[in-house]
């Protein structure tokens, strides 16, 4: 703990995802405290047909 | 915000998927209030092997 | 299954909560098909000063 | 309800969730009581590069 | 990781909670493997008034 | 989108809320790109004995 869920379109790479939790962690660490070992990341990767705003699918032309 | 996550069986289609948010997002505005553009709907398609109910896999024989 | 959660800002009524479960249910089953035992709903009040959005929580005056 | 998810790195055989899914059932029955039809699980198989510890990606040397 | 979540009613005392989260630690390291101290389980209860099945709030009679 | 979920401890203050929520976007948004006001940020604050870690709840002694 504590543990950060990160939700995105697909589409970033490993090595964004790698600063992402780097900057992140940091980010925590230095608002909220705690030890930079018990701080875990988790990314799931979202695909625009499966994600809607307002009631349509980003995938779909706005 | 909302959020609204849908978590299902595999196999609905993106057509499927495009109604379902719209519809979902009308039954709680409809319900609840709030701003059209303001909610969100993720789906996440689950396999059969990866969901269980009272001990066994979806995928098992009953 | 499904199950659909539901994440909004506090303050909703246990009415608002049962005509909303009710509601979002049909709209997955007209839209998704499946059997109305089966579908579960899950709501979560979130706190304003719990939400943030462009970086600022929803507590804080914009 | 109850709802029970776990999340583990991919690489799981179809037979240790099957596994998995009874046995954590049963305990969550033995200690916390309930129904044996209303337990679910879901799995939700994770890549070592989508989960970060201590700002470091798993898939990555330590 | 593994992340384990569990959501169920309220009213199980720290004393469930605290069988709960042994017996099923162990039954998923005894079917899926892993390192003791890796496991994570976290709980959440909710409230019959925030959990519907078939549309219908389990605080509301059947 | 993207949708930050960050579940802790509970404890921290508002004030330190309201500078994660600043500090963990700007770090997304840095590594990952995005539209400021397209982050979302939601906390979930945990007690010590819903939380467990080998087996054992935090708010048991080690």
């Amino acid at each position: 703990m504590p543990m950060i869920r990160i939700e995105m379109f697909e589409g970033r790479t490993v090595e964004q995802k790698r600063a992402c939790a780097k900057a992140v962690t940091e980010a925590f660490l230095a608002t909220c405290g705690g030890r930079l070992e018990a701080v875990e990341v988790i990314f799931t990767d979202i695909a625009q047909h499966d994600w809607a705003s307002g009631g349509k699918l980003f995938s779909d032309p706005k």
